[in-house]
């Protein structure tokens, strides 16, 4: 009987342990995050951690870099993200193929190539499983990243037949962050105003900081729009909205409004949040790379509202955090600087080019010479014509600047832009490209390219099913990770390119 | 008793499911293989997956990546490179960090920041637990990569020293690629000819195609060197060497060389193979994406030698692949062509950048003009100067071209060299860095430095203990993995940056 026992005792033991094994193996994410940095590759993130390493310790005789909070994440994957126009793709094809699991050209949204059959996302799955869902973007509302989680259209262009797919669709339960860029439809065709539509299908209106604050499970279905909306709808680059505060103005961060976001999404039945941090593309199309640094942060402080949410639910929460495409062609490395890097240069950077451009639109009405012009830039990026400083121009980069000042200086449709000038400044205010340019360089950093490039990126997961992350795949391979980390089974065809007419 | 012989053989079988998962968890690796290739990061893989992709699928209506092998390995990481100079490191500290698990300064091999203490490599743990230890690279064997794993030196430039350390220390069973830069000693100290010491020690030297591919594992302790050295005693551009196979003459690979040292190495006590493909690093100083996507297909060779003796021994073999820091900040996009990239079109290069500075010299000597010399470039790299080509020049890729052609028939201490040319040249022959830019460019390609810069790299391991390899970690921790895969512990203190003076 002692025999038996001991046997008996060792039975439940072992089955005890494997089936936690079995457990630890296969976790059903309920509560599921998908952040996504628009144009952040493995540059951005690694400018990031050295600029913010730098800043921390200001007087290290060694580098020191600084960790963003996915670089504790166990499960790191490497993720190629082409399209079926180019090796550089789209937000709109990627972001497709990473909700839906298929591939498609540049510009398309949750359509085949053929522009014909639709993809069915992610979010929708989760929806049919019972879980709410949630989009947030920090450019505007209608754009392909979080379109790409609730919309269907052959092409991106379409912003008000997005926003419409959104409001009066089934799968959305919270949308916030920047604007709409067509309120009032197309420009060449005016339709219904989308927050009638909005108020239509049941959505709550938040449009003011503390209203944002405030958003909680009681709120419904949320529509949550921040009240200082930056360039083209979208919210403050995160180096201007710093600015503010710091200057005692309120505005929300990206972070709040994911805290807001959760708030108002958890339930029972789980929930799949998409969070883009979408400016750190458009700042790394402008080839300003501090602001993308203080963009790459806000999404990292965005990632550790969804981190203090997994602490409540360890075992049923899934975080996952890649980019859609890099932006820019960045690299922490320039011919003339060599081996040398100084991110505390970049400090000196106080606004976004952004910001910046406005106050040419002034130094141009103003007829501003170019030492008073240099005067302002010394203020907001340390830039210098000053003898013996850091940031000392050196006489090439001088002439450089003062040439890009004097074509800014002329109204737009006066200027001569040939091949030298599409290279030097992409089609963007020529005095911005230069001084970004400069600063980057002096900095140790360097652009090759106005447009997304074809690098692979890094994908961090942690919580369950991060392991589905792990490995090199493809883009289309994401959203087959979130479907076995959430138990789900496709059961609509997903389009292969071999199947395109 | 129906009940007990149930019992009984549940708890058999969960017993040996719970054992098969304790032993799938922490395998020991007694074969471990460590591919280094010196300079790449994911821009020179993916670059070299959409270049193969691309050749291989010449009709595609869309873009097709090809697989490199180790986009297979199941566990995948990221690595910081960073070393106690710069966030742009030299090979000499990476390979250290790699090879030894401590930090140290650019150009130091295996000793601390104050020069003082010397570190205890993987290798020597390996030698020491009785496995074979070899070390492979296509650059020289005194270069400090191969050398972090066999030598101690303050210094990378120490040739000699680090030369006479692997050849007389007990670290090493294999040594082969490259020959020595310093057979004699350094230059002004001259010393004991290597190859005698060599031979004093045991070494079997081999130095012949058919004599290295003839290696066993009865050759004894062998020194394998190629015949046919290429610049600065390297082995052979891979793109020059399949251009002489193709002209039928003979040159062994690194894929060959490799799979000599895995016949020699080979044991029932295991070995530590170390191979480094090492000119990824000089053609991205130099800006030749062509010659390293070449190169890096080359090390993808060698790595399949390694996957070919892993099916003998699956339980027990380790493949690691990585980089020790990024050359030349490579990226996928460019500036004018936007969206568009023509991997078709670096297909057209025919020779390496130092093949070509060949010819650029006789074209110096023989007074050679600018149209004959490009129909020379046309040959080798297709650029062209007839109109209405996928390859013509435009007006200012022209200007640009002859600019450097001119400077580059000048004698070399008549050149001026300024801010300007610094920034386009990098110190090599201007007209073979201003044929490659061009090239690379309109294939939508570039390069932002002739340094190394500081972008985190990729980590692929596959087999036993493959899983120490995944996750976020710095290049002192791929030390800590190999001794974990090995189930090796360290006796030696590691020293750490803040204990230095």
């Amino acid at each position: 009987m002692k025999k038996l026992t001991a046997l008996l005792l060792a039975a439940l033991m072992l089955f005890s342990v494997a089936s936690a094994l079995a457990t630890d193996a296969a976790p059903k994410a309920k509560y599921v995050f998908f952040f996504i940095g628009d144009g952040m590759g493995a540059p951005q993130t690694t400018a990031t951690r050295y600029y913010l390493g730098t800043q921390e310790n200001p007087d290290s005789a060694y580098p020191v870099p600084a960790k963003l909070v996915f670089d504790d994440f166990k499960s790191t994957g490497l993720m190629t993200t082409y399209d079926a126009s180019s090796f550089a793709p789209d937000s709109a094809s990627t972001a497709s193929s990473m909700a839906s699991g298929a591939k498609t050209l540049s510009g398309v949204i949750n359509y085949d190539v053929n522009k014909e059959k639709q993809f069915k996302m992610v979010s929708e799955y989760a929806k049919e499983a019972g879980m709410k869902v949630g989009v947030i973007s920090s450019v505007s509302l209608d754009h392909a990243t979080p379109a790409a989680f609730y919309a269907k259209v052959p092409s991106r262009g379409q912003y008000y037949d997005i926003s419409v797919q959104g409001l009066t669709g089934t799968t959305l339960d919270f949308l916030g962050g920047g604007g709409f860029k067509r309120p009032d439809g197309e420009k060449d065709k005016p339709a219904k105003n989308l927050f009638e539509i909005a108020k239509e299908n049941g959505w709550n209106f938040v449009n003011d900081n503390e209203g944002i604050r405030a958003i909680n499970a009681e709120s419904g279905r949320t529509l949550a729009i921040v009240p200082d909306k930056g360039d083209s709808d979208s919210m403050q680059y995160e180096i201007d909205r710093l600015a503010k505060v710091a200057a005692g103005e309120d505005s929300v961060s990206l972070a709040e409004m994911t805290a807001a976001a959760i708030r108002n999404l958890d339930n029972d039945k789980g929930f799949f949040l998409m969070v883009e941090g979408g400016k750190i593309d458009w700042t790394c199309h402008a080839n300003d790379a501090t602001t993308a640094i203080y963009d790459t942060l806000a999404l990292n402080d965005a990632v550790k509202e969804a981190l203090n949410f997994a602490e409540k639910h360890p075992e049923e929460t899934l975080i996952v955090v890649t980019g859609d495409h890099e932006t820019g062609g960045l690299t922490i490395g320039f011919a003339t600087t060599a081996y040398e890097t100084h991110f505390n240069y970049l400090q000196n950077q106080k606004i976004s080019f952004v910001k910046f451009d406005e106050k040419i639109k002034k130094m141009r009405e103003d007829k501003t010479s170019f030492e008073d012009a240099m005067a302002i830039v010394t203020a907001d990026f340390g830039l210098t014509l000053e003898e013996g400083k850091d940031l000392t121009l050196t006489a090439d980069e001088r002439t450089a600047l003062q040439n890009a000042y004097e074509l800014s200086m002329l109204p737009k449709d006066q200027r001569i832009i040939g091949e030298k000038e599409d290279f030097l400044y992409g089609g963007y205010e020529p005095f911005s490209m230069s001084i970004t340019h400069t600063l980057n360089n002096k900095a140790g950093l360097a652009y090759t390219s106005y447009a997304h490039t074809g690098l692979m990126l890094p994908v961090y997961a942690t919580g369950a099913g991060a392991a589905n992350f792990g490995g090199s795949y493809d883009n289309t391979d994401i959203f087959h990770g979130f479907m076995n980390a959430m138990g789900l089974t496709a059961d609509a065809e997903i389009p292969t390119l071999s199947s395109a007419k």
